[in-house]
C-alpha cells in the first residue's frame, strides 16, 4: 500500500478530494492511505509560529525551517531506513510535472508533499528535506495544495487495481502518442446538430479510417509538436500532406 | 463581482477549496461568487442518466450533451445578451494553461467550466457550448475538477482586492522574468546548516547582488529557456560567462 502524507497549513482543503471519486475508491481498496498534517502542529514556538521575516529584508514571509524538519522526520517510520520516503515541495521552479514523472512516482512507497502558502520557503528545506521540486505549470497559485492534489490524483489512479473497467480511460490522451478523436453519443441529432455518418455507418472499417484521421487531425491543429519523431503511416502521411496543402 | 460557476457530477471536491485561505476570504470580501452545480440535476431521463455509449462503439461512456447544454443555459443570465459567459472545458486536448490565460480571464465577468470525469465529451459540446478547452498540463487525470480549481485559484488571486499587503506574493517567479533568488529566515544556524554571510551583512548593496546574481543562477540551471531572449545587464553577462566555463 502507499503512503501519502500531505504538510500543509490548510488541511481541510484536501477533505473534498480525498473524500471522492477515484481517490476515495483506493482508499477504500487498500491501494493507498492518505494523511494530511498541520505542520504549525510541529512549531516548537509558543504561539504556533512557523514563518518569519526574511535575512536580507523584503516583502513577504519565509516558512522556517524547524517545523518542516521535524514534521517530515515524524513521518519517515523505521521500516523505512532502507527506502527514503521521496519529499516533493511544490514550487513554481521546480521540474515541470509530466505523465513520465506521475509513472516513476507510482512505484514509490511513500510520497510527502510539503505544501507552502504565498510564502517562501527556507532555503535549507530545499536542500536537505526535499528530494523532489515540482512545479505543475507556469501559473501562480496562492499555495502548494492544488498542485500536491494534482500530483496525488494523478499517481493514485496509476496504482494497481485502482481504476476498473467501468472507469476506462477514454481521455488517456497520451497513451497513443496522438490526441484523442471526437467522441459521440446519442441522441444522433441533438438540435438540429448531427452525429458524423461514418460512425453511424455499422461499417467497422470506414469508423476505423475516421477516428484514425480525426485523430491526426486533431493532434496536427492543436498539438503538431507530437508529430515531429513520429512514424506516420502511408494514409497518415498522406491526410496531413492535404491538410498542409488547405492551409496554404 | 465576478461569477463562478462550475459543472461537475462530484460537486462536494470543491468545499474544500472553496471554504479556506484566499478563495474564502475573495468571496467573503465581494470579490468573486462561487457555485457549484452537479448537471446529473439538468438530466431530462428519469434515471438521472448523464452518459451513454459511443456512436462507432469502443470502450468508456461519453457524456450526453442534453444535460451540458440546459445547465449551461440555466447559468446565462438575461443582462448577459451582450457579454457571454467564458465556458471553459478542462480537457488534455485544450490549450496549455498559462499566467497569460490567467490574466486574460480575470479581466472576465462571468466563467463557466465544464468538468467532465473520465469520460469523454461529445462532440457537439465543444463545438456548440464551450468558447475555451484548456489543459493545465501533459499529465491525466481522473477528471476536470481539479484543472478547475487551478484555473479559479490563478485568476481569483489576480481580483482586485483579493491578496493583501500580508500576502504579498513573495512566489511570483514569473513577474521579474527570472526565477525567484533563495529565502533565509531565523535561526541563522539551524542543526549546523547556516545562511549565507552576504544577507546577515547588513550591506544592502551586498544583499542585492548576491540576490540578483542567485536568482540569475538558478534560473540558467533550471530554466534556460526564460533566458533566451532576455536582455542583461554587464555584471549578468559576465556571471552567465563563468557559470558556463565552469560547465566545460
Amino acid at each position: 500500500m502507499m503512503k501519502i502524507d500531505v504538510l500543509s497549513l490548510f488541511p481541510s482543503m484536501f477533505n473534498g478530494v480525498f473524500g471522492e471519486s477515484i481517490l476515495k475508491k483506493a482508499q477504500e481498496k487498500g491501494a493507498v492511505q492518505y494523511s494530511v498534517v498541520n505542520f504549525r502542529d510541529f512549531s516548537d514556538n509558543k504561539h504556533g509560529q512557523v514563518d518569519d521575516y526574511p535575512y536580507g529584508g523584503g516583502a513577504g514571509m519565509v516558512l522556517k525551517p524547524q517545523p518542516i524538519f521535524d514534521a517530515v522526520e515524524s513521518l519517515s517510520t523505521a521500516e523505512e531506513q532502507n527506502k527514503k520516503p521521496r519529499v516533493i515541495l511544490l514550487c513554481p521552479q521546480g521540474e515541470r510535472y509530466s505523465q513520465t514523472k506521475a509513472e516513476e512516482l507510482a512505484e514509490e512507497d511513500h510520497l510527502i508533499f510539503v505544501c507552502g502558502h504565498y510564502e517562501g520557503y527556507d532555503e535549507r528545506v530545499r536542500e536537505h528535506v526535499v528530494t523532489d521540486e515540482i512545479s505543475i505549470g507556469d501559473f501562480v497559485l496562492t499555495g502548494g495544495e492544488l498542485g500536491a492534489m494534482v500530483i496525488i490524483d494523478s499517481v493514485v489512479r496509476l496504482l494497481p487495481g485502482v481504476l476498473g473497467n467501468e472507469d476506462s480511460p477514454v481521455l488517456d490522451s497520451f497513451s497513443s502518442g496522438f490526441l484523442e478523436h471526437p467522441h459521440y453519443t446519442r441522441p444522433a441529432d441533438f438540435r438540429g446538430m448531427k452525429v458524423p455518418d461514418e460512425l453511424i455507418s455499422g461499417n467497422h472499417k470506414l469508423i476505423e479510417e475516421w477516428r484514425e484521421r480525426e485523430s491526426l487531425r486533431r493532434t496536427f491543429e492543436r498539438r503538431p509538436d507530437l508529430l515531429e519523431d513520429k512514424e506516420l503511416n502511408e494514409r497518415q502521411q498522406k491526410w496531413l500532406k492535404e491538410w498542409k496543402n488547405d492551409r496554404n
